[in-house]
């Protein structure tokens, strides 16, 4: 394959920083990463700079004529922009249908959903909906449940320091499978997706292991030594978090810790409860599977992370929003 | 493949009266047609009992548990649903799901299109993401433009008899592809896809041929010895169209012929400025290539079916719609 440039967004938030990573390592691509005109002095920024990656400003609240210059030398367009900044796709697809972008990929790096489970995944779909009405060339890929988000907490706390999220109970009855992915693992996938023919105009789903969550705790007591609490949630609970939730929205709909609950029951009643994050349930919906695609990618197995969190040397994800969420919701728990 | 029991809604209507042929013509299927309670008396009904066909009443308004009782031998369930009554299909595939249908087969059997481009296929949308939330076993059939609705009428009127809906004018330049079925060819092509493991959840485009508006004029032409008149249209004017009818039906939703304006507009600018009711687009959007899957599949081509028409013997469809919209316009144009 020819030299390719690849631009990136949200280079410096936790996908983005997994899929630099990645393309950084494959020497198919140079790499335009894009930030806010008002973003390029910031620290994440200036280190991108450091590193040697070109660094370029794009305003997706801008005109479109600025955008389309922005994108005009870019042959694949990665979007890993912020959870709450989905909608600001729309215009950037259209720029880079203008801007002749050969591929696209919108943000997706989430679990397997139909529509109309998710906040998060309905918002993406308007996303890829107008991408389908420009006629772009995209690819969408999903990646599975992080492994750094994985884990419940041990009642020493000696892993406290590595959970983003951690897992306060079990869904159902624990023994659905899901997949999981290192974070790290995630942009060595990508970088082998979107040079690849197949994934052309494709859904694809790539993720490392499928594991229970009762397997997970069995292997976090077997690895660390510790008992670790088994509480259980059914749909129902789910679904009265949602309505508890989607009622404190409607007095507050700014309500940042309401909004994460609902978004978390809705998630765990679909991998956890529905066992729709599964590379079946993927198949079902269209996606190619990245085990087929790419049998030989080496990946850290979820054992060998499990040891690293015990042994603390692991990486927390996610310390800005654990940050906020601690604040908001202090007293309450 | 066993002997398997085949559900079909709508089974005398234009869609649903080909799969019917289609389905009796294949010796793997036996059949029971659906009816509303209150139709199983009308004529068309009565006439399919006096064809041999087990016809069986389903309420898609009555209770749950009276439309799983009726559904539970089905193993593949069609529905060719009549095109104002798409949301009645939600209903109906949860209760196919409960009584494990094996195959869902929802209403689609329109030109290749993309979400939010038309009112139609929105709606047939959300039928489709249901189907995705209750994971029932699914098959979603496009099938390209009608012979029946493609001809334009003729200065000396011989073939208006055939005519559906006549073409009033070309879109854009006239140079756009776009797929062609015979409606006659449209069971056969379901009767080969439900049986078909590879077709199962996913979409599949089946089609005759590929023709331009301009190409379709010339045979015409040459085939009735008549000049037909070339009148154009571009995208501003189907824009119009649907800002015309959209202040009409703020007026008066009920306003049927603004709908099938609107609609007429929308389905244009789809097939016939952007191009999307091709096997290329189609792919894009995800879409099993239906030549690929049956390249032996005996069909009506495009050119003996215009023969047909100017020598006088071909069947019309939607005479009901015909004489509506002529009574409706009656002294407008």
């Amino acid at each position: 394959m020819a030299r390719r440039i690849v631009g990136l967004l949200g280079a410096s938030g936790e996908t983005g920083s997994s899929i630099l990573k990645g393309l950084t390592a494959d020497a198919n691509f140079d790499i335009v990463a894009f930030a806010r005109p008002e973003s390029l002095s910031k620290p994440a920024n200036v280190a991108l700079r450091d590193k040697g990656i070109q660094l370029r400003a794009l305003d997706l609240e801008g005109p479109k004529a600025a955008m389309v210059m922005a994108l005009k030398d870019i042959a694949i367009l990665i979007s890993a922009i912020g959870p709450r900044d989905q909608l600001a796709q729309l215009p950037l697809a259209t720029a880079a249908k203008t801007a002749g972008v050969k591929r696209f990929i919108p943000c997706g790096y989430s679990t397997v959903m139909p529509v109309g489970v998710n906040q998060s995944r309905d918002q993406k779909e308007e996303v890829y909906n107008l991408v389908k009405r420009l006629h772009l060339p995209y690819t969408i890929i999903d990646v599975g449940l992080w492994y750094q988000i994985s884990l419940p907490e041990l009642p020493s706390g000696k892993i406290d320091y590595a959970l983003g999220i951690p897992v306060r109970s079990i869904p159902g009855d624990g023994n659905t499978l899901t997949a999981l992915t290192d974070l790290r693992d995630v942009g060595k996938y990508i970088a082998h997706v979107i040079k690849d023919e197949r994934t052309l105009n494709q859904m694809v789903f790539v993720y490392n292991e499928l594991w229970t969550v009762n397997q997970i705790y069995d292997l976090l007591e077997k690895v660390s030594g510790e008992k670790v609490p088994r509480k259980y949630s059914y749909a129902k609970d789910y679904e009265q978090q949602i309505v508890e939730a989607d009622a404190r929205l409607e007095q507050t709909p700014t309500d940042f810790v309401a909004r994460a609950e609902k978004l978390g029951a809705q998630y765990s009643l679909s991998w956890g409860i529905r066992g729709e994050n599964t590379p079946e349930f993927a198949r079902y919906l269209g996606y190619l599977d990245g085990k087929k695609l790419y049998p030989d990618v080496d990946f850290t197995s979820y054992e060998s992370y499990v040891q690293e969190v015990v042994s603390g040397k692991a990486q927390g994800v996610y310390d800005e929003l654990k940050h906020l969420l601690k604040k908001a919701t202090k007293g309450n728990s």
